[in-house]
């Protein structure tokens, strides 16, 4: 059965324009904290098969969005290299052993030695796999990975920072070991995605959620190559998987996205006008995005922006989805009414 | 005796482009640490002119830059307001009372009454008016303000935020609120400097920390459009003090610079291309600007940074200054490097 959310990412024409919603799986939903706490840590929900499909599955029925996404989080490709996570309450993710020279980097498994320890995530897809094929709708599912300069941030901070002071120092007075860093963490996740897609994923998504913490000049040699590269790797084997790169924060680097890069769809985040994406990526790529999460506070304020997003797209080459991810204060029933209004708008009866 | 600054700011021609670095008088200067520890805490500085007068001053000795910005804190104005301001170690700023309702927000002082109270900010300038006229040398004195988006976040959400989704809630659910709070603000801003143009500044910088905090389609409504208005108010009294605006994470905003706004300098954040501002804001603005802080850590970096500004800015329109404040752990040396940096490559003798 074709689903309408690839056929979207390769920009078919569809009876109506697909949406998802980033972090869709998440707390906002009574039924995911249910689980979580079944579960036990966060951590503890990601590594339970089970669990972790039951929750990627919720939001396709409570709020009929057209595509699942992985339960997962990006932290568990370092976590399998060797590093020590762990969610610090308050505090976020932590890394008690951070990295910051070159034997700090190759201490850690790199490779495909680490991909394959990331069993947990291949179970999930292969449990969903059977899942949605058995639902016989055309629900799609996206596998996921940071991108490795994403991911290198929080392996050299040790955990999440306002200024990524450490990491931008190693960038500007130590770049060789920064790059040594992203390579080894690209070929990990190249070998990640493959076994996702192996597993029964239909889509791919690079998060790149620190983009905006490289200044404009240094954006595609400290990342957009590196997720390049990886774009390219998947592209080769698997064509029939769309890519889906969201680099948050792309505002000041939106011309680099137009020079080269072999994704299929591109997310916007909310902080770029969706007409500027449009003008300057719309034709290069599919577009995913862009409503600002905190709309989803008032049902006025979703319907306004939905409507404006399809009137700058006109229902092409788009996929509606937030321009970020869905806070956990939101009403379930303000998700609904995004979801929707957009299948409203674009026609879907 | 005409000051370097002041001219540069005006477009005027000048021997050299002159340079400052926000967060200038901070903590990476031992000399500042020390006076510090000697005032107690931070928000005590703020309060004691004479200390406060004194760590304004060190930086031009020091490391040589061409103004002296008046050390203070954005959040001194909500604190005179009659919210409760602290600094939590490791958390920053907190109001233990938060603006979220009407009668939270009639509780607050306004106007000139607010702002009247803040006379430990116009003692300070007083005494900095006497310590540079008796240097007799041309360095200028930048007296600021937050505006009035970034002081109302801090007031709604309580603290520093990363979602800013309490102030964003209601922005979507309650704009009315909304613009009654920065009305408010608004105008103790306005009283607030002209009170310190009154007291001896030579130039005024509104700082939009939090610019990047609003979506494109809601900037002008409920940020720019307010600190126009200052802006206004004050030109037209002070036509001879300059307007400086920094509203940091620009680059999707940059259009909104271009239509409207009484402003003489428009600081770009290192996240824009200083190409691309210069493109949009360029004859409309003298543009500040936009080193990333983290170069500082490497002076290779920095002079490849100040190099590239001078190719694209030319010496004309311009004022060097980092993108963002300086970091605590920067070397003073690196601090010094960066300033006779700008001042080589635009001739200085």
């Amino acid at each position: 059965m074709s689903k309408i959310f690839i056929d979207a990412c390769f920009g078919k024409e569809t009876s109506y324009t697909p949406v998802w919603m980033m972090r869709q799986a998440g707390r906002y939903l009574p039924e995911y904290m249910q689980v979580r706490e079944d579960a036990g840590s966060f951590l503890d929900l990601c590594h339970d098969p089970e669990k972790a499909a039951e929750v990627t599955i919720q939001p396709l029925d409570i709020v009929g969005v057209d595509a699942a996404i992985l339960f997962s989080d990006i932290l568990v490709i370092p976590d399998e290299m060797g590093m020590d996570l762990s969610f610090v309450k308050g505090e976020g993710p932590v890394f008690s052993d951070p990295v910051r020279t070159r034997e700090d980097l190759d201490k850690l498994l790199g490779g495909e030695a680490a991909a394959q320890k990331l069993t947990y995530v291949y179970d999930t897809i292969k449990l969903l796999r059977e899942k949605l094929d058995a639902r016989g709708d055309d629900k799609a599912l996206i596998g996921f990975t940071g991108a490795p300069w994403t991911l290198a941030t929080y392996m050299i901070e040790g955990q999440g920072s306002k200024s990524y002071a450490i990491s931008k120092k190693m960038m500007y007075s130590d770049p060789k070991l920064l790059h040594a860093i992203l390579a080894k963490v690209t070929e990990v996740v190249k070998y990640y995605l493959q076994k996702q897609i192996e597993a029964g994923v239909d889509a791919v998504q690079i998060f790149d959620s620190w983009a905006a913490a490289i200044e404009p000049a240094k954006y595609d040699e400290f990342s957009w190559k590196y997720m390049v590269e990886i774009a390219e790797y998947i592209k080769e084997k698997f064509p029939h998987i769309p890519v889906i790169l969201f680099p948050k924060g792309i505002a000041a680097f939106i011309e680099c996205g137009s020079v080269y890069g072999n994704f299929d769809v591109f997310g916007v985040d909310w902080g770029t006008p969706m007409a500027l994406a449009k003008e300057k990526l719309g034709e290069k790529y599919v577009l995913q995005g862009n409503m600002e999460p905190c709309r989803l506070y008032s049902k006025e304020a979703t319907t306004e922006c939905v409507e404006a997003l399809q009137k700058i797209m006109g229902g092409k080459r788009h996929i509606f989805n937030l321009g970020h991810g869905i806070l956990p204060d939101v009403p379930v029933e303000n998700a609904k009414h995004f979801v929707s209004e957009c299948h409203r708008v674009s026609g879907k009866r």
